[in-house]
């Protein structure tokens, strides 16, 4: 899986024949190239599908637990996006697929109409895999057809849902793996999604990059593609830091679990410690202690955990613990975007996502897109953290350094890490 | 007494090329008749995989409530079930397929070690529905090679076992159907397991059948198969009573609805009515109201209500408060053995268990089996009320007339219905 | 506090000077003697109070869980029930103390109205204690005063009611006692009720009584009063079987537990198992570990565990597991009414409610009373277990031959034990 | 401005005579002067009592949800607080009231040791409420004691816990008296707390203050007393926005209510939409209709909503709805702090606490106090909402410019209110 490197972010358009298919054009790019983003939509459906393919039905109809979902309602989810948000209003005489699906498979947005309730997901076990497969047929060729064949000022609308819907779809492409992990990881059996699957060593670094402090500015600029909640770019005041240019690995981790960082309470939030101890914890999540050697839930199956390798699969608050242990911070979001931007940090994208101490919220100014668009990002904006840079399980293109993800601090089952800051430095 | 009907029921042993392959010969029939065995071991099998043919492997997989069970978790336990108790200590030189199975397949038996959480068997995908289909292939092979080949005193140990795995698998036969029908229950698109599957109509009865009261026996006699929560064969003390011959129907249920069934606490037991206010019953389960018809899921799929069918898919809590409302009694299991057994009771077997208003206890001088098998039965002898006769879903040959089925008051997944008593009369 | 023995209980009517004021002549008795009936009201309200009087205001106002009622609840519902079956209807000119109370007070009679819910019945801390106080003496002015005044025909009608509403107080006097050990039992400071309360103890007995078996008779009979529930009088067989005439000791139930009593699933019925490993049971409710000893919350305060007492604070599925380590078997209802109406039975009433293994359920032709008194026993009639005899808790005159209490099999905040049987013997 | 105002806030210290007894000096001020402190002591104490005042013993014992604490818990606490961290460490020879009330009264110290958990409150009914008073007697002597007889250098020491202390007090100060308006609030007879009581009126204001943006700075400035998490003072960036002078009042929210606020989604957080359905909200907390009027329980029981109030007991997602519906913001707790600062803003204490949009967390550089002291405010930052200001419950004294208060956004027992911002204004 080729990751987004900030060498890759930093540099400008490639030439036609050595562009990959992803991410498109701008929106805004005049004459519009029909090829091009035909391209780019056949690049991300079938990199869902690529996805998809080792997995049998029976593991695409799981759904673990409520924040998960299965591989098949991603596929089914991903493709009603495009049929309700793109073909239902913008392409004259299509017939929508089957009217019944519109309740299975939203997700959330409630302007959209009533949905299937998330926790049920998992019960639904007809349009089966295959059925499924006809459905991502079907809706792939009316797209493909108004790309070809809209007139320049229908597809002058189409392109920004369009565009919208490829970075939709890419997210749910994350979580794909990243929920087939956690159903394979309370199976005793232990299932491997890929067995010659291998995380990516980490960049070596060391040190910090040092902030001096001052007025700066965050969030999205110039002409591509991003999410509302990256929006408006505007002032922000950093106080000097430095941040640390690695990740922290799993053998620091270890230290941290030596040195009773799991049984300390003063180490952590009052709700962190009432989750870790509710649900107890007491080493990252898919860790199982086997004799004297931990062993790890992997997308190659339970392997022994790496130290070298970046700690992931932890919570927010894990890693402040962490911090508080280590006599640190964790980086706010725009500490992070600053040092990010100053191409000072190994491993800012690719790896795992990186929790920043900043609660969620809207730039300043935020205002969400109009209609059922606008529940994607802002009315999330209570109760989570933001977190910054991409991970493995990222689709290669998907990654900006503007980016904000965001979870809640208890929930452990993406690709999330952590590096450490420090105020003053 | 072997099949459903009452005409089957009264029936002789049927000449040998005439018998049907279940029930097998009395374990203690000699000499050992090895093919008979063996046919009706392979008669029980094929039934399982018959029933789960029409599943596609999503359909197998799902668990749609913590009370129901994955058809393919069905078909791998049954398999866990003779290769734990006859393979595993009988057949000697015998491999275990994979020992992993054991935690995953073993259901409730405590003895037999831990086990996967109930309510967490929907989360196994792997084995997949192919990979169990090779699992009870391997038990297949090995079964039969014991039965035709064990020497004869080694046969005599094995035969009660293999006959209570018959009996085991065949109550799971029996739950494939049922839950399976919940989790499409859950389904918006109310798929179909079979469209054209018929509920089977009602013999015509009238009036009832009157027992004049005195000292009877019931329980379980001779030397046929017997679960033992159906022994001591004992007395007990019918008073005089009357026991209706018809099942109450669809129609007169929806008289009891029309007449505020539901909605009046005075007919209601105190738990029944919490359970019925806090589920939000107001017909019996998988009722839906389209406009001022009522629709049903049944196995064909959603269909009218028919009035002249038995009502069925009533919690204990419903029947109880029909009762009531009917100024009637549902008979006690005795009242209704009795009457079962003078031949008057019309459809006493193959379309609907039976509430009875008698508590699941043990009879008098009751003792379970030895050993994890002791586990099967007696364990659950409180809070339940016992159920009699079969449904239609009950396997062919599997229904026998002391046979005592017992679920929870506020359970109605299964194919329950009623039929009324009267003291005194 | 007194206890009511065989010997008073086979007693007949004492003379007059001699006679206790409970229990009152039975309603029936012609001419009606007012004074006597004035002197039962008085002497059961009378004991209300002297059991609320070592009560702090703050120690009446507590509901320490959802089983249990606040003292002060108790004392005013007691007392709404005058007002509202008895005062309301046949008191002509009577002023309803304080509409609003009605809501408050009512505990589960749906057709009397809505009603604060149980769960919530601590959190009321107006009217306070001497406000219930005032209405107390308000509402016994003018039961007094009906009495007193009431034409003759008037007073048939009022006797009944009146008689079953001493009843129903009486039952409200031993859950204040239970209850408020309950809510003690939950304080680190282990307050006492009475410091210099006692356990009575148990009769000397040795053996057991032997039922030969045959057809008996049970329930109700007599002109005196009863509870609904233990009508009709009817036959029942009885099989033949020994009843222990001694209960259970802790002696004894230290055995069971050295045996490795709660550490043994295969004792259990499966749903006791559940609830002894969900509530962590170790040893009967209320019971602490100190050091190598085991001490046990009382009326009196934390006291050592004295073995020759009998063992109580115990659920059903613990005696029923007792028995099943035993060897034996709890007696039916009908086998302990039998036993004790044969006057065999040691300490039959006075120290412990004794479980039998009879699930609750209607007599033979049961119906309730009509109207809202109607729901006062037989809405129960589902998943709880017969409890005979009565307790140290329950006031002297209350207990009777034919009683049946009930609780569901997993509470343990009652003054209940056990004593054993054995079929066949 | 009604209670601390900003001319106060400003003023220097008052001549003695004139000075209240609260605030107490400087703990750096020197000499020592030990009256004032022992006025302070007195005059903090005597508020808590004269707010429990008005309680029975009943009222004082009852715990109404998981969130508030039974009247006497607080009186109890707030002594064990002054037991624990002051007398036990400085006080020689002092003498523990009664050892087994450490672990009743300790609130959320995990280092001061194990503790009653908090839902289980109010089932202690001793210590009674008379009992309790004795043990504030107790400690207050010894107090009091400490503070005329310590050498000056054990002063010193004792200063700062003794001021934490009396801020600590007053916080439970304010919680006793919205703790039992919940509690009331809770009784279908709406006790009253003080039948006089009024709601203070508001300060006639218009229009808003322009804050034109640029590098500030808040937090903790200065030698009075401050809580740790208002340090250390810091740059903050404001950029340009308006806040409005006056709060949100009861009218304007009716509006919002009437243009269906709590029934359009799109108004909503997704967290909050799901916490309103979930509880029904469709008013304030504490609404009730009653025909076409709202009435609303205050602490002179119920009583009409005044449209000229403002809004108050509203939770943080309603707060933020509003501000969506009004095309407005809430400010963040840096505007609101420059703001109040400037002089501008109308009732910024005294009436309501003001919802901001900051999540709480860490100020730049923030570490918590050392020992178990440090767990008062540092562990809560996640998942809460900041509100400035202070509302008519807080006590004289005690509110200030820096003051962080914070609460989770469902909450909505306290009197909290808001008032908009608008950026860029």
């Amino acid at each position: 899986m080729a990751v987004t490197s900030a060498a890759v972010l930093a540099a400008g358009p490639a030439p036609r024949e050595l562009r990959p298919a992803f991410p498109p054009p701008p929106v805004t790019a005049r004459p519009i190239d029909r090829d091009a983003w035909i391209a780019a939509f056949r690049h991300v459906r079938a990199e869902t599908e690529r996805r998809a393919a080792p997995l049998s039905p029976e593991d695409q109809q799981v759904q673990s637990m409520a924040d998960a979902s299965p591989t098949k309602w991603h596929r089914a989810h991903t493709t009603w996006f495009f049929e309700q948000f793109l073909l239902r209003d913008h392409r004259p005489g299509y017939r929508i697929f089957d009217e019944r699906l519109h309740y299975l498979f939203n997700s959330y947005y409630v302007a959209a109409g009533p949905r299937q309730p998330r926790i049920s997901r998992g019960l639904i076990t007809r349009p089966t895999a295959a059925e499924t497969a006809a459905y991502r047929a079907y809706v792939d060729e009316a797209v493909e057809s108004l790309l070809a064949e809209a007139p320049p000022e229908g597809l002058e609308a189409v392109l920004p849902i369009l565009e919208i819907g490829l970075y939709h779809e890419q997210q749910h492409q994350e979580l794909i793996l990243t929920d087939i992990l956690h159903a394979f990881a309370q199976n005793p059996l232990a299932p491997a999604y890929d067995a010659a699957w291998r995380f990516p060593a980490p960049q070596p670094a060391e040190g910090g990059v040092v902030l001096p402090g001052g007025i700066d500015r965050i969030g999205h600029a110039g002409e591509g593609f991003s999410f509302d909640n990256e929006s408006p770019r505007h002032d922000v005041l950093i106080l000097p830091c430095r941040v640390e240019r690695a990740l922290v690995t799993n053998a620091e981790w270890l230290s941290f679990m030596a040195d009773g960082g799991y049984a300390r309470p003063e180490l952590w939030l009052s709700d962190g410690w009432i989750a870790a101890q509710t649900e107890g914890w007491e080493a990252p999540g898919y860790w199982r202690r086997e004799g004297a050697a931990w062993l790890t839930m992997t997308l190659a199956g339970l392997k022994p955990v790496d130290p070298d390798l970046p700690v992931t699969l932890i919570s927010y608050y894990e890693a402040d613990a962490y911090a508080r242990w280590a006599g640190r911070d964790l980086p706010t979001e725009a500490e992070w975007e600053v040092a990010a931007r100053e191409g000072g940090l190994a491993d800012a994208f690719g790896l795992v996502w990186q929790w920043t101490r900043s609660a969620y919220s809207a730039y300043p100014g935020y205002r969400p897109l109009p209609g059922a668009l606008g529940e994607y990002n802002g009315k999330f904006m209570s109760n989570q953290f933001v977190l910054r840079g991409s991970s493995v399980a990222t689709p290669a293109g998907h990654a900006r350094l503007p980016y904000r993800n965001f979870f809640y601090p208890q929930q452990r089952w993406q690709f999330t890490g952590l590096r450490l800051a420090q105020a003053g430095a």
